[in-house]
């Protein structure tokens, strides 16, 4: 395969996707919709084969479920793409505008980056999605998917380019790559003149290859080791609430929180409550002799926790907690554990607020509500493609704004210097 | 030189300036001012030693000049930071906001990035500059400076660094590399978690060796292939005054213009007037066939134009002529020869200026005014750091807005899904 060719006739279409009229591009992204439920046969028959693949190499039951399409789950791929319809076209914005001393018109509009390459692993959806975000930026997109997923995202891909073009824009705009050679995937990383940005989706291990590997600029969507912070002056109800929600509402998610710290003035109260309330919910618990000095014999058999237990993402229902003495210590120990995602604190208290709100260096920093909230629809951005704990460019929510770029448009009378 | 250690000591004073008030920073760069004119004697005296050092190892008079330090230039550097410190600090800034339909209000905050490293090359002066912008923005600094210039860029960095302590901030947060072995630079160029952001200030071959071997993020302000396309409805007059403001008014600088395209339709006339012009002012001319067929036997002489000259930025007194057949043919050879830095349309005709800003690929585009209008503070920016022709993060010039990251603060009731 010959991944330069292929990335020029994307280059080359991007042109065209660049002056498409917002009508022209959402009808193309309701023809992809339609196309999905019209190969509905297909796309489930390709999906079975690389299920029963999977599950001949042995894939857990949670990866074989990644992989699953069925009709619903296709339908909700068709409705997601409606959706992306509706938001409004961020290309052609103004950002800002002003008129200079010597009468010079000067607009910074928001355009398209050209060319985006998505390199994602196990589900299928992140075909369709990310074709979706960059169709409606005015992007023309290089996919390039996991091998379990192969022949559904190339069903996928194929459905949805026919339909592209079927709406009058040209096919070349989603690119699809068949291959899963490493070296492939490394030359595409260095095709500066041809792709404009590479986002991967998916565990810190690709981010990694993808910051050592890639000369092309790169956002990343990376973990989120974060944190829950029960201030001295917590509303101990709310930090209860707040704590079992960020910990078990749907802990395999890159928002969900994998620490606990308490403030020493309220652990002798707040410590029993939420630690019986997290294990009653089958939660995990590595707590530090602090904690346990709190809890007394009853908790005696809980873990303590280590340096390794700070550092984890769990990703599913187990928790550090930590008592510390001020607000700062737990600044102090998210600055140094936490991954720059997402972290909360709870309290009344003005100033703690202030300070944790300043001093965390996170994506988003959260007083009195849970962490789990940091995503781009519950934000009212709309569709996104990941979460950025990256600081240039975009961080936290990647929406459709954060996959545009901006040009200066500056007009004169014959202006010189 | 442990670089580590270097990069986490900025980083810890990094967290202390980012809560610094406008006032102490503004009060820091007025001290830093002041300190440069008061040493002036060792400043100028450390100087001629590194002037010295450029002529014995037989530096040309260019850069010999761009090393020279004189009074008038220290008083310009210290002019420059008292510009600086009247600038509106761009951290805290709110730069938007609003109420979910759940009642948590989410704020998106201007913060700084953290560690910025700079690396450049001749001029003494970046290590000021770099610092007064860094420092403005919140951000601790590395700088890592040419060996050129490694007295003159010790004894200034020593000098403003003295003057943050004096203001009551810490002196930390300027940090000077004072080895030039390129090891260090590529560890420096790992430090992904000491690190945020990594400013190249010099030609292509620093930012190449930069995008090859940097793991943390990179803006690169790189060179400037800048046309001027001269439409069959231009004013000939604007024309005439755009071309030679664009190549001659400072040939040195990346938005110079180092092509010109001229439509067919009114070669003719253009041609010998702009050629006479040019070369009146000492301009070397490569022109195409087409060009030489329209002036005649009197431009006989000029050389023909290759490859080679349509894909250089001449930064001298040099220029590549090109006649085109349309608008269309214009745009495409900018987009293939360009670097995405300035590109300037003449023209009267509204259809032929929109689809030139809409479709050539370049930080900033003009209609009807020349490319040297590329600049953070002709734009009203106040200082910058230099012109961005990339498209992440940050396109044209980098300004005190670019040198930030965004966070976003969100504050719920006990909030939780």
């Amino acid at each position: 395969m010959d991944i330069t060719k292929l990335a020029g006739a994307a280059k080359r279409a991007s042109g065209v996707l660049a002056g498409a009229s917002s009508t022209k591009k959402n009808q193309a992204l309701l023809e992809m919709a339609e196309a999905l439920e019209r190969r509905m046969g297909e796309i489930l028959q390709e999906n079975a084969e690389d299920v029963a693949a999977g599950r001949r190499k042995g894939l857990s039951g949670a990866l074989i479920d990644r992989l699953l399409l069925d009709e619903e789950r296709v339908h909700g791929m068709a409705e997601a793409l409606r959706q992306v319809a509706t938001l409004p076209d961020p290309v052609g914005e103004i950002v800002e505008g002003w008129r200079t001393a010597e009468g010079l018109e000067i607009r910074k509009v928001r355009v398209p980056f050209g060319v985006v390459a998505v390199i994602y692993e196990a589900r299928p959806n992140v075909t369709v999605d990310a074709a979706a975000l960059c169709l409606k930026t005015g992007n023309a997109v290089v996919l390039r998917g996991g091998g379990d997923a192969y022949h559904s995202n190339r069903i996928l891909a194929e459905a949805i380019t026919g339909a592209v073009m079927e709406a009058g824009l040209p096919g070349d705009a989603i690119q699809f790559v068949t291959t899963r050679e490493r070296e492939v995937l490394v030359d595409l990383l260095r095709l500066t003149h041809l792709i404009d940005l590479v986002i991967p989706r998916g565990g810190e291990q690709l981010k990694e290859f993808l910051v050592e590997h890639s000369r092309v600029p790169v956002i990343y969507a990376a973990g989120g080791n974060c944190h829950v912070y029960v201030d001295r002056a917590a509303d101990l109800r709310q930090a209860l609430d707040i704590t079992v929600n960020a910990k078990v509402q749907r802990p395999g998610v890159c928002n969900a929180a994998e620490t606990l710290l308490v403030h020493e003035a309220v652990a002798g109260h707040f410590l029993p409550a939420v630690v019986k309330e997290l294990s009653d919910r089958k939660v995990t618990l590595y707590i530090d002799q602090k904690a346990r000095d709190h809890l007394g014999e009853q908790w005696a058999g809980l873990a303590l926790a280590t340096e390794r237990h700070y550092a984890t993402e769990f990703l599913a229902l187990e928790m550090a907690v930590k008592v510390v003495g001020s607000v700062d210590e737990a600044i102090e120990h998210i600055n140094q554990y936490g991954t720059g995602h997402s972290e909360a604190i709870v309290t009344q208290d003005l100033e703690s607020s202030r300070r944790f709100s300043d001093a965390v260096d996170a994506a988003a920093v959260y007083v009195n509500a849970s962490t789990r909230f940091t995503d781009g629809a519950v934000y009212g951005l709309g569709a996104e493609i990941g979460i950025s704990t990256q600081k240039l460019h975009a961080r936290g929510p990647l929406a459709l704004k954060e996959l545009t770029s901006t040009k200066y448009i500056v007009t004169g009378r014959g202006h010189i210097r």
